[in-house]
């Protein structure tokens, strides 16, 4: 019987401010992406963030970002592989403190925004986050898109992957998202998104934008949380997925 | 034989900004607590202190201050006790990832100005504090003036205990430093600091500002690293444990 | 014809984050206190705050907070007199830079949550900041609950004092508000609201949480935009005064 | 008679923080460019820089920077213009706040770091930039290399430009500035900078590192404050600039 995990960005809140409404969410996911405070995420708010997802059995992960709060953790920034591997280590350890205190284990590591697009194309920024995320507990797992710098960095030394894809997101052909701002980029459509879910999980294949077929593996589905459709998407890949007899369960 | 700790405030940097020279005081010392982010430091400044303790065989312990990098930590504000267990618990786990990353472990957790001013005198602060630290790592050392609120909140707790006294500040007869905006607050004449240090080991009393005797007990001395007769002080005081025959070592 | 003024905060977002709908509350109030960056508000939501109250005639003045994005302003923080002065000059200033590029004035400006009731009771921060206000431009208001130190601080100084009263809030007999945690502290019944509106401007006098009659003065009233019955709140006290005959006009 | 400008950035500390000693370089130059809160500068640095220049007869410049402390406004990010005009806006409303509140006028613009440089090569974010100046005050001065974008786009505008050179860095054929970690981009050497300083001021040509000559124009030269030959280059080159009967003197 086929598994698959499906992941989500949660705890993006920062003080006062709230996002999405996490709780709604967390019975539909198997693992949880939590902010860890330099793009999103502040201790009060992280803390929450994981007695939310062990209430609800999901499993937690690391979801280090650019310290760019007023950005979101999208505008890149020029930062150095040593850069990247100090704020990866940092923002990992933040979170593992609240995940430990809850008596729970951290499962997995996935970079936001910029920074997993830096991660994804920049050597250099791959091998050092994914040398932070094997020093800090070697037992851990790295989110990444099958064929990232981030992918084969962490093949070469010997990190758990979970390879990535997007039920919510167009791919072009050669592998990568289609840019956000692209006409088509976002699929808000529940039924397209749960048919692009079960076709990936079945076929290990998608169709890109141009109507080309493109092989992709996966170990875990993202789906975006912070657009109104989440909620619905989320929903009706869960029912087709146990319609196609399709388990979901996290990585570990 | 008595044996004594001794511990300074280190990577108190943060970007391009540095205060103190950490590598000139490190070889007197054994303990250090490393600024985790909020008050001072950041991860960059903190793996390089880190690295630098474990070069100089250093005890590492973290430093956790209240939000505000702008007021060093110094001016209180007020949070609450779930803040406050928050604030440490992130901040413990930040620095137990560059700590363990250099495959060393974490030995104590001491709060930073405004946040150790409210640890001492106020209990439900204090014992938020100590519970974060337990949560984490049951195994640390919190260190604390004894007879100060976070002493008896450790004590309650059965977390560990480092008493800490100072050798380069004044007392008052209530066992509290005096404020270091008042005439003799800071000790900066070596012999005396060496004195006073020797006293409190050897006695466990210490004379206060008044000319008192003060019962005091410690398990370990701290040192000032930021005002330019540190160096100086550390000397004269290692040189005198040693002629008293008073063994320096770290906690554990 | 009695004339009142209605002031209500604005542009408390932060980066993607968002707190009202600025825009539906804007036609039915006379002056905005817009975040400055420091407990809300950075530089773009900034210039949309300025750019919104232009288009709805509405004017603006500085809130300015303390440095305090993730307790959004609402933690007391020790902050001293010169402090207080120089977060104040650099908040209304950098506002300022946005005002008269979209070509308009400043009118006033009202401190935020924390630093707002230091400015109340204390006497050395209130002068700091009334200060800071009348160096950056001596035509200012402040705007000040009658007999605040804030209040008497202007007046010694000559600045112009908007006086403050708040509609949608319970006053305690010694004239300051009954604290937000406290039951009945907060008026949500839209036509309560709208009474004591009334009440404040044609008999100056406001009932108190305990059934006295206490005497008020005001030439602006306060409406607190962050809770769900902000809008129906201005709509009712709109109405009323229409109905009273009764002018909502900014104050200069 | 020759007159030109010496620029320096100055007020580049936060909080405890500090790194050069603006007092010994103030009696040197002519015009400050004072970090406003971004890269650099809090508040209290800020006012203190201002009343140092005030003090020192030094005109008054505003030094707008990336939302960067850690990297120092120094590592690229992607803003787009509108966000650049934004900063830059708020930025000098900022410093305007305490240059107003010293009774004094605010003399001209120089974007720091990142932001300069994009500033040079990016037309979009170089528009955005000198539309911020403008728009806050049409009266400044926007210091920027000749024939770089930031110059290009002021000149459109109408905007007063002071053409910057540098005495102490070496230059390309292309006319920029050799890269800071390159041999040979930053000149030590007294004597060679007061040289280079002469000779853009008389023969309007510079030598670049190839030994070629390059034109150049300047009404200001800018002495990097931040590394220990700052203060003998300045006195090197005002001794050669007072032989050569070239006076020194503000933009204004």
């Amino acid at each position: 019987m086929r598994s698959i995990d499906i992941n989500c960005d949660m705890g993006e809140g920062f003080g006062n401010y709230r996002t999405v409404d996490d709780k709604a969410l967390l019975p539909w996911i198997t693992s949880a992406n939590l902010a860890c405070g330099f793009h999103a995420g502040d201790p009060s708010v992280m803390k929450e963030a994981v007695q939310l997802c062990v209430a609800a059995g999901v499993r937690i992960g690391a979801h280090p970002g650019l310290p760019d709060l007023q950005g979101f953790g999208r505008r890149q920034m020029s930062i150095s592989a040593r850069e990247a591997y100090d704020m990866t280590v940092y923002q990992i350890g933040a979170l593992y403190g609240f995940v430990v205190a809850e008596g729970v284990l951290l499962q997995h590591v996935k970079p936001h925004g910029a920074l997993y697009h830096m991660a994804t194309h920049n050597k250099d920024v791959a091998e050092a986050i994914v040398n932070a995320v094997y020093k800090v507990n070697p037992d851990l797992y790295i989110m990444a898109p099958a064929y990232s710098e981030m992918f084969h960095a962490a093949e070469r030394l010997g990190l758990r992957i979970a390879k990535e894809a997007f039920a919510d997101r167009a791919y072009q052909e050669d592998g990568r998202l289609v840019p956000r701002d692209y006409p088509g980029a976002v699929i808000h459509d529940t039924e397209q998104a749960a048919e692009q879910a079960v076709r990936i999980i079945q076929t290990e294949t998608v169709t890109t934008l141009n109507g080309l077929s493109l092989q992709i593996e996966a170990d875990t589905l993202c789906i975006h949380g912070d657009h109104d459709r989440a909620l619905p998407i989320l929903r009706a890949i869960r029912i087709r997925l146990d319609q196609e007899g399709i388990q979901v369960a996290s990585l570990s």
